[in-house]
């Protein structure tokens, strides 16, 4: 089996920006972008955006457009993509060796941008309306016939939960805000887009206790934390906002990560605990995860890696 | 007096990362470009590349262009630009003071991303001939008339030289890579194509003593450190590519800086020793330097203060 120097665990804008710089220093990386791993498409949480606007030197894109034009880039510098779930790394000695199907390769480096995944609230009835009604990802389904002209629900109160609602109100006959606190936790821009949208009713102090329906989902029972009253709302979709989970199980522990999952980097850098080990993106970063900050932060890891293999 | 929420100054790839991310966070942000500060055009450093390769999301785009597409999009989502240079902060009590011209600005947070120029080595000759075939950035004049099908020199052993050489070979009859040690720290793909260029001469061990010549540059004096010989080469151009300064003097160290003169920023942050001033980009850099590292930390500057305005 030969070494590979670096491979790379991920497909957003850090995996990728990793994988344009590490191609261009001749570090010939393998990049495993996963099947619909994290419960994404490779490509990463982009992929499930539609208008991106703030990723410098581009006015306007698509977020599966952004990611397309990065991924062709990577292959344009010589990087190897294979679209294939890691299941398994063993960071324990070196070469580490990293496992998907019933394969295995060796590296010298490992650069983790695996990214982070929409959480899940658990309510009773989730299991059986999932993908019946019930998706964490508001731009992936929302433009399904199942919620064309019919009322829907978002849960949350930061800047996915406002984009989320504001974008399904293209389809929605209404949307219904469903927050938790007395207040919205995204950006003031998001806020008033959300506030002015004569679309979207704000429930205020306002949680969702159980998804019901027949083979769909067609109410939320909800629950003012406030007055304690409880109803149910109509609902033919229901769509969480509610924050992300690291995608850092398949790690085992190797690496050093925080009480939440998130791998621990040396700040400034993409060090991990473990030597020759780096990491980028929103698995390590639950402050700023931005599209830019990813790239950035995949840089680095290629540099860093770069750096190591010539040390 | 009215006072900013954010002045920004700079006009690299961090500040305008920064104008996007402030604009759409509706800080209305006043950004200072700089006229030649730092001896470069607005736009920064990028303005003097011509093609770039490696930032995500474009696989080629001269530097000039990008910057301009990133200078639209800043102005799109609502930055105010001015293309005046700061000559003068006053960070000693709130609001800090910016001042330009003869004119002053009150500002709740500043940001700063000023970035780094080209260093000199002060050898005799380079005051008489600088403009005169001695130059700081092959990319900017290597096009001239006067550098076509003549003898061109390059001083410096990193990416930057490598870069600035093999661009030169474009116009030059031949290049001479001057490397004061026996190897070059230039990533191996600069290297690579540095070392297989036909048109450029690498000498090793070798320094620059003094630029010649009569109305214009004719000749570099230089001198072999490990030999000690010395000798006259023929040289119509001399072109350094040797590090940079950062562009801080105008702070009068009331910001914590390092000895070389970079910002001190807490690592993983833009946060500078001053609170409600941040730094990003090269003036805090001078390890990644990159236009994508930069942008990222332009945004987690934006992103920093805007939390700071919200505390």
């Amino acid at each position: 089996m030969t070494t590979r120097k670096v491979v790379i665990i991920g497909s957003g804008p850090a995996a990728h920006t990793a994988a344009i710089y590490a191609a261009r220093a001749e570090l010939n990386p393998l990049m495993f972008e996963g099947e619909m791993a994290g419960g994404v498409a490779a490509g990463g949480q982009l992929t499930t955006t539609t208008e991106v606007e703030n990723f410098p030197g581009y006015k306007e894109i698509s977020g599966p457009e952004l990611m397309m034009k990065m991924r062709d880039q990577a292959e344009h510098c010589g990087a190897e993509l294979l679209m294939k779930t890691v299941h398994k790394v063993d960071l324990s000695k070196k070469p580490f060796m990293v496992y998907w199907d019933k394969e295995t390769v060796a590296a010298d480096c490992v650069i983790i941008a695996t990214g982070a995944t929409a959480k899940r609230m658990g309510i009773p009835g989730e299991e059986k309306y999932w993908q019946k009604g019930m998706s964490a990802c508001a731009v992936c389904d929302g433009a399904l016939p199942l919620f064309r002209n019919k009322p829907l629900v978002v849960i949350g109160g930061g800047d996915s939960a406002c984009e989320e609602a504001t974008f399904l109100t293209k389809f929605a006959s209404k949307v219904v805000l469903l927050v938790r606190r007395d207040e919205l936790r995204a950006s003031k821009v998001m806020q008033e887009r959300t506030k002015n949208n004569d679309k979207i009713e704000i429930l205020w102090n306002t949680e969702a206790l159980e998804a019901k329906g027949e083979n769909l989902l067609t109410h939320v029972h909800i629950k003012n934390n406030k007055t304690g009253e409880e109803k149910d709302i109509e609902a033919n979709g229901l769509f969480y906002a509610i924050g992300h989970t690291p995608n850092t199980s398949f790690l085992e522990k190797q690496v050093e990560c925080d009480e939440t999952g998130y791998i621990i980097t040396t700040p400034g850098t993409a060090n991990t605990s473990v030597s020759g080990v780096f990491a980028c993106g929103d698995v390590q970063d639950k402050r700023y995860r931005q599209a830019i900050t990813a790239a950035g932060s995949g840089c680095m890891a290629a540099l860093d890696a770069e750096q190591f293999l010539v040390d």
